[in-house]
Formats: C-alpha cells, structure tokens, sequence
C-alpha cells in the first residue's frame, strides 16, 4: 500500500539487522523509494545494473558509493543527491554504522 | 543546466526576498525541483491546479498547505512528505519566516 503522506525522518522501523526499503510512489514512469541502512552495504561483487536512471540523496547519515571503474569511492553526507544515469554499474560500499542512513531515490526511464 | 550532483541543503543563495526554484532532473515523464523559500507564500486567491501529480516533502523549516475545499490548513514539519494529485488545487498559505523552507517536489504524469 503506498502511504499519501508520512514523515521521511521517521526511523521508528525496528529491526536494525536489516535495511528497510519502503515504495512511496509507484508510477508507469517513475518510482520513488525510501531506504532505511543501519551499516549495511552491498555484498561482495555486486553491482547495481538499472535499466532506469536513479536520481538519489541521502537525507541523514552518511553512504560511501562506488562506481565501476572508478578507484575512489564518493562520499555521501547529508543532503547530497546524486544521479546514476541508467546501465551505470554501482555498490554501496558502506554506510553508517552508528547512525540510521536515510535514502530518498527517484527511479525513471532515461528518456529525452 | 542540469547538475549531477549538489547538496539539498545549501541554503548559501543570497537574495532572501525571493524564492528559489531549481530544477535538478528534467525527463520526458519526470521533473525533480528544489525550492528555497523563506517567508513566501501563495498570493492572494491563486492556487496550484497542475496536470501531473506532486510527490513534494519539507527538508527543512516549515510551511502550510491549503487543498480547496479543505478548512484546516495542513502543517508540513521536517520530513514530511504529501502526495498531491493532478488536478487537486491547492496553495501555500505560509513558510517558516525565521527559517529558509527547503522543499524537495517531485512531478510526474498520473499513469497506471
């Protein structure tokens, strides 16, 4: 069920052992996604292959991101957005093992 | 121009006596703005009436959203996200004076 309202901030989710991925908007074109980390990060060798570009920021705590073929991963703090354009490949390197990490992503086709 | 990557919440714009819109992603299907606003509000009589859905949240400070035909005005604190259809009308009956509103808005066409 897609909540009409709600409070992004919101980390009263329980269990920390998982990361919490809740759909607030789901659209033919669009998606938009909540992600709750608690240190979790990608497991060894994956790597995210979206047939979408994915606009992302994260809202607290902190994400380290890695791009395929880049040496340094890119930081991620508090209000800094992203775009991943479709077919880049990507992996959470980390995330904040102290605090609640609090994505907001934006999923839609690469179109002009 | 488009950026690929900023922080939402940099409030270093100048000029306090207007609005800032910036457009972050603009897609066929798709368009992700950020809006700084500080004390701003609707004028007199207008109201929002858009042919695509608004997923929009408050980052930071506050501000309070009037639906027509609603009495009460809806109060969105840090964190609080709304999804408004095409076509409800609806305007902003105030922003945070003392603080800079950050809003993070989200327009898409209404499609199953």
């Amino acid at each position: 069920m897609l909540a009409l309202f709600g409070n992004l901030f919101d980390t009263a989710l329980g269990d920390v052992h998982q990361e919490h991925v809740a759909c607030l908007v789901e659209g033919r074109n669009v998606k938009i996604e909540r992600i709750v980390s608690f240190g979790q990060k990608s497991p060894p060798g994956f790597w995210y292959d979206q047939p979408w570009a994915e606009w992302v920021v994260v809202l607290a705590g902190s994400a380290g991101l890695r791009f395929e073929g880049e040496a340094d991963v890119k930081v991620l703090s508090e209000g800094d957005y992203i775009l991943i354009p479709a077919r880049v490949k990507h992996r959470v390197e980390w995330t904040d093992k102290d605090h609640a990490t609090i994505w907001l992503a934006v999923h839609y086709p690469e179109t002009e």
